[in-house]
Order: C-alpha cells, then structure tokens, then sequence
C-alpha cells in the first residue's frame, strides 16, 4: 500500500555496454509505476525486473539525448502489441512531440492505448504532476541541452489517530478523517472543543526521491531537493577528470557527493558511469571519492531496488 | 582473406525479450562487414560479438518495421561518438531517409562520419552492392509493408592455375592473371594456342548467403535464391499457426523449408521466432517441422557464427 520505491534499469552513459544499458528507472508510488528516462533496452530492463509495464502511466524524459530516450519508441510499439489500453502521458521538453510523435505514427500506426505529450520547461521549477498523495516536481539542471530532473514527494501523510481516546470521547467514526487531518474535535452536546494534539500524534514523515541527471555540478538545485531521502546524481567522471566533466556538462563522484552534502540529503545513489570505467571495481572509485563527502553513498546498478 | 561468414545478432520478432534481440546480423565477406537489419540493442549484439564496428561500411534495411531498424539512431550516434570517419551506406526503402534522416540530425548534429541513403524499390530485385568480388541483390518478400530480403553473392573465383604446366611451357608470370581467368595463352614465338583448360581447373565454387525476413511463403523468392549455399528464412510461427502467419504476413517453419528445398539450398536457418516460444526447447518443434521436409535446417540463436 504504502510503497515507494525505485528501481534502476540502466545506469550507463551515452554507449550502451555489456555493463551498463543506458539511463532508465522505474518509480513506483503505490502502485502508480513512473518510468524516469527510457534510453535503449529500456524494454529488456523491464523485463528482467518484472515490472508490470501495463502500470506505467507516465513516462518523465529529464532531456532529449539518445541515451535517455531512444528506448521509447519500441517501448510504446510493444506496449500496443500487447493491446495496452488507457493513456501513458510522456512528460518531456516540447521537441519531444516534434520529435516522437511520427516515429509513433510511422512505426505504430494502430496503437490500442493513448499516447500524450506534456511538455515542460526545463529552465524552471514546476509541478507536472499531482494526485492525492503524490507530487513530481521538475528540478532544473545544467547540461548541453534543455534539461531537468525530477522530484517525487510524498504529500503530508494523515495524522495518527489515538483511537482509544476517540472511543472513550465517544467520538463517532465519521469524523476520523477529519481528525486525522488536523482538525479539532467539537463535542455536539457539550460545545466542549478538544484540540487536535490530544486525539492523535505526529504522521510519519514523508518521503521524497530526487533524480539528477544529466547535469554539471549546480547548486541551484539544492533548495528545490533540500532534505530528500535519496538522491540519484549522476557522476559520470571521477575527481581527476573534473575539467572534463565542467566541458561536457556532467559532474564528479566529488561534485554529486558536494551536493549531497549541502542538499542535507538521506542517502545518495550515483550513476550515469563514463564508458571508460571498465569494471565494477574501477567504479569503485567514485564510490570512494563520494564517500569521503557524503558517507551514505551506493553505486547504483542494473537491477537494484531501492527503497524510497 | 577467404571469410564468408554470418554472425546473427537478433533472431526474436517484435518484441525484445530476455531470450532474442529483434532482428540483426552481421555478414563478413573478406574482411569488409555489412550490417543486415538493426533492431533495438544492435550495439549490445555487435559488442557482445566483438564484432569491429568501425569495419561497418554499408547497413542493409529489409524493411521498416521498428524490430528491424529501431537500433539505428543509437548504433550511428555511438560510431559518431567513437570518432568513426569514412562513410556509412543505408540500403532501405526511401521513407528510411525521410524517417532517420532528420533523427541524425537531432541526436547526432556533428557526426565525424558520412552516412548516406540509398534507396531501393522492395518490389523488384536489384543489384544494391557491387565490388570486384560480391555482388548483393535484393529479394522481393511478401510483407505487410515494403520488404527485401538480400542475397551475397560472392562473384566467381579465378580458376586454379595449374603452376608447374605453366612453368614447363615457359609462360611468363605476366600472363598468369589473365590465365586464371580463363584466357588461352598463345606462344609469341611459335604461335601455338595452348587452351586454358589444359592451363587450369575449375575454380573453388562461389558461395552465396540469402536473408529472407520477414515474409509470407512466396515461391517468387526461388528463382533469385536458387542453388544458395545457406537461407536464412523467417519462420515466425510452427504449422499449426499457418493461418495466423498468412494473416500477419510471416512464415511457419513448413513454410520456410518449403522455400528451403524447391529452391535447392544448401543449408536452413530458421529464425525470427514468435515470442509466444517461451524457451529454446519450445522452439525445438519449428526444427523438428522443418526438417521433416529439408534436412539440413538449423534454428538460429544469438552468438551463432554461421560459415557460407
């Protein structure tokens, strides 16, 4: 009921590897399934982590490079050979309809689903989308093209109702939603108000998941993911490639670490690993260099899930 | 220096699953590799296979459905990133052009190559590719948009000169070229014209590789791919399911071999399975089919080297 977590289907950068397939995950908020990115292979990684793609409704494109979208257009094609029905809505910069919507045409002409575009401007913050209990934020990022990262927060939850004193108050069921809402308690034949605090204690707090990527290091982000749970920032490069990364765009383990750090984030989940890393243990350093930053550091990989 | 060989990168249909790539293969003829369709996760199979990309000159598109092309847009940005120079020839139907061109331009504005469109029209066959010793035609298929299939025809040899005849009769070097293939050779002091059968013996046949996918069972193919030393047939769907392959355009494995012995080939692979086979052994029943009509009949798999 309450889940809230994120799995990750590529962590590469731009060339797909034996190792790595390029940037996708998948988040998932009770259910509602959220696929972040979608470079190519997207449909292999959902396949070997059994997502129930019928259960994607939204798909958020960060920005338009190869390696973070290439995988939609198949992905959409499979999803109506499988006679998928509803809406997906593809959230992404408004290049992404100019760009997608005649290869959807061209190569599935019949889809049984609807496919829509929402566009959003990456150079500012803002809602894209809102249910009851969730929100997704666009964070602008700094990189060569129109980018922005995504914030998924969970909404305030209810209060905890302390539903042994509601029974012996003689409160009567309807109004628990009300309570555990905030509001006070007014006794109907008494006139008596009984404050809040004392009919229930504090919600659990909610959680927030940020993902970062692709960006150079930007402290302008750090007000919008202020205090999230997880971080995904990518780091492409390690410290000693710095300049390189400041030329392409992308950021350090040192840079996402920094970030993290000043973002007073929970845990921090680094990806989007230059080809040049030939193996797990030549990732290792990034996960070093973070560490010495940002202690709560993982390297994310292919598969792994990670609770929100 | 002799090298005819097929390495199947994707043998799957529509879908990308965890046990087949959708449809790619590389054909090596004497070093110089072309590309035969290029589905989603081309770059995996070609990295998998350590095939050398950069030795990729021409890219030969059967035809426009997306588990035939869709790896395109990521397989040129990647040569593009690798700093690839030269030229890449496209042989497709003309929309390719239409269709890809403006996605190169997108995702890959600064290519360090030249990539080139050649169109050829599916509904005739024509010869797409010549050099001093491969021909490769197209093969009209039945689909349900325009498709080729492709035949490599390695051009015939130089007859075998037989050296020691030639050494006794105080033939000059020079000539020898021109003997082999199949000059007389007259003595410029004698006059006398030594014939060339008595200079040589036939040459080592010429091998020849037909890529038939996808199509319908058309007996139109038999006359182009006569006498081919291996097919490559799809056969989507097993006997049971002719009737479902003729409505979507494909084969069943009786079909395929069908093709395989009225055309007098010397070898069956069969691919581009239906995902409805869940495992290898399930495929096993398309062999087994095929076999009780042509023999020699292997089913493909990825990874598999296939030698003309």
């Amino acid at each position: 009921m309450d889940c809230f977590k994120v799995t990750i289907l590529g962590c590469g950068s731009a060339k797909p590897t034996l190792r790595h397939a390029p940037t996708a995950q998948v988040v998932n908020f009770r259910g509602n399934l959220f696929l972040v990115d979608c470079g190519e292979g997207v449909q292999i990684g959902l396949a070997r982590n059994r997502v129930p793609v019928g259960k994607i409704g939204h798909i958020l494109l960060s920005h338009l490079h190869g390696d973070h979208c290439l995988g939609l257009v198949g992905l959409i094609a499979s999803l109506g050979l499988g006679q998928r029905t509803g809406e997906i809505v593809i959230h992404a910069h408004r290049d992404a309809e100019r760009i997608f919507q005649p290869l959807f045409d061209f190569f599935s002409p019949d889809l049984s689903m609807k496919v829509s575009f929402q566009s959003f401007d990456p150079g500012r913050s803002s809602v894209i989308y809102e249910d009851d209990s969730l929100l997704i934020k666009t964070i602008p990022l700094c990189h060569r093209v129109p980018t922005a990262g995504f914030l998924f927060q969970e909404k305030p939850r209810d209060r905890h109702l302390l539903a042994e004193k509601c029974d012996a108050l003689g409160i009567p069921f309807a109004y628990f939603r009300g309570i555990k809402k905030g509001l006070d308690w007014t006794n109907p034949e008494t006139g008596e108000v009984i404050p809040n605090k004392e009919l229930t204690t504090d919600p659990t707090p909610s959680k927030s998941y940020a993902f970062c990527s692709d960006t150079m290091y930007s402290e302008k982000v750090i007000p919008i993911i202020k205090g999230c749970d997880v971080l995904y920032h990518e780091s492409t490069y390690s410290n000693v490639d710095t300049l390189k990364a400041h030329l392409r765009g992308h950021s350090t383990s040192v840079e996402a670490a920094t970030i993290a750090l000043k973002a007073e984030v929970g845990r921090l989940l680094l990806g989007h690993y230059s080809s040049q890393f030939m193996s797990n243990e030549d990732e290792e350093i990034l996960l070093d260099e973070a560490r010495q930053i940002f202690p709560n550091t993982t390297l994310s990989r292919e598969q792994m899930v990670v609770e929100i």
